[in-house]
């Protein structure tokens, strides 16, 4: 294979078709699902490559963001079949969503294929499906410098054997304060990073929402606000924008020390701050480097103190 | 009257003996109050006067504590009767409280009465008290440098006019989020500030809780995390710990640009984490310069992302 085929970042996940309801309005049948988010974000940085699946409904034009974005479709297969549906609802203040509906459809027999190129690509985002396929991706990628996991409750309930050994081979496991604290037992957040850690990973993300996030490593701990917004509209995909920014700029800046991290860490918030702010992927569609990068400078002033 | 009359600071709150009960210990006659946990957090950074009120069943050691930290107690009235009593209980996650009683006792008829060497304090902190008492306070001082103001649901409900009056006099109005939003009807925080704002305060600082503080000026935002403890024991105090060391911070460095602002809510932020490790004044009573400096620069590396 030669490096062209290669993309830098490549990303397994979840792809979508949602109906979300707010308190001010509600959206149905739009682009949705963890690759999806994290693709796009990820593409403002490096190229990236997608490994899901969809249905043979899948909308031509949201192929066509994918592909307006320079997202290699290469891993994207095809299915007879319906796409993933998910249709939720978020509360007043958008901290707790409700899920009403979640129709796997072909995504319930996804089994991720890598295409050849793909199996060289250093920055791997392990977005949110069964730890099972996780592993699955884990032993087909031959020399990642980088792997990031998500996860959710249902794994930790149904699967966690599998998923502990995911955590045992990832550089960095992200994941929601709740579930930190269902799969840890622990309510410190320190003490639940702790244990992670020691399952193996040289990072715990815990993600906090609108409260920004914490990142865990042995020696140390970083606080990365999420950037304040007047209005957002649909905080849907945040975590997998941020993720997907995230390992995007990891990728772009070819360093991985924890410095880099918290820079790459500063655009992953920002870029997720964007996504928020519009339903589906309407706010990162849009979206230059520059709005990005005056926005990361506005958020590193809000967390100065010298 | 000579400057060794005049502290550099003085609070003017309650001062009440509270029983607490959390998820793991009860803990029944301890010491609390706003001006309580406001001026020993004040005093190490700065002299400090205490204006407040007690019975006179309260405990001589207590007094003893203030007077340990050097905090000036000429503003102290003692008053026949009992102390101001208040009790509460805490969730498991110690976000939420529950008011179980409240005795104003010898609070009911608390008029401050600033000592002659008060008057010419230059950073006078207005812990919660009613806005008519913090307004007559306003009128006694000479000419502060620094005025910063906290209060309480209640006074939004009962008392909004003198309310408003004290925010338009003062440099700086404390108050956590849900406040901000019960007294300025948006949900959004930005907008919450931008009308406090307009009020006529130079910066809005709006805690909240284990998720930190923003600090809303005219042309800026600043997000201030709190230290992440792997324990604590009972959060009672904890916002009128970060002010009262703020504002003790803020009179040392004799400058209230805004970096001296944010570098002043450092010290808040980590002087608090101290007092919720333990319950009551615990947690700040054995503390020295070197903790707090230590943790300051362990906080500002949590934090620095450059």
């Amino acid at each position: 294979m030669t490096s062209n085929d290669t993309p830098a970042v490549v990303v397994v996940g979840s792809i979508g078709i949602d109906t979300v309801e707010t308190s001010r309005e509600k959206r149905e049948e739009i682009l949705g699902g963890s690759a999806s988010f994290a693709c796009v974000a990820s593409s403002f940085f490096s190229t990236v490559g997608m490994v899901g699946v969809v249905g043979t409904d899948f909308p031509e034009e949201y192929r066509n963001l994918y592909l307006r974005h320079e997202v290699d479709l290469e891993g994207l297969q095809t299915e007879a079949g319906k796409t993933f549906r998910w249709s939720g609802v978020y509360e007043e203040n958008m901290d707790n969503r409700r899920t009403l509906s979640t129709d796997l459809n072909v995504f319930e027999q996804f089994s991720p294929r890598l295409p050849e190129g793909y199996k060289a690509c250093r920055y791997l985002f392990l977005a949110n499906i069964s730890p099972s396929l996780q592993l699955h991706v884990l032993d087909e990628v031959s020399d990642p410098k980088f792997v990031l996991a998500d996860t959710m409750d249902l794994w930790i309930d149904i699967a966690q054997d599998d998923l502990r050994k995911v955590i045992a081979r990832v550089d960095m496991l992200t994941l929601n304060e709740s579930e930190a604290r269902h799969l840890t037992g622990k309510y410190s957040l320190i003490k639940a990073a702790r244990e992670l850690l020691a399952l193996g990973p040289k990072y715990v993300l815990i993600k906090k929402g609108e409260h920004g996030s914490m990142l865990f490593s042995e020696e140390k701990l970083f606080l990365m606000p999420a950037y304040v917004l007047e209005e957002f509209e649909d905080p849907t995909g945040a975590g997998d924008t941020f993720a997907g920014a995230f390992i995007g700029a990891l990728a772009a800046a070819e360093d991985t020390s924890e410095s880099a991290i918290r820079r790459a860490m500063l655009r992953g918030s920002v870029v997720a701050s964007f996504g928020v702010e519009r339903f589906s992927l309407d706010g990162l569609d849009k979206l230059s480097m520059t709005d990005i990068e005056r926005r990361v400078e506005k958020l590193h002033a809000m967390i100065r103190c010298d």
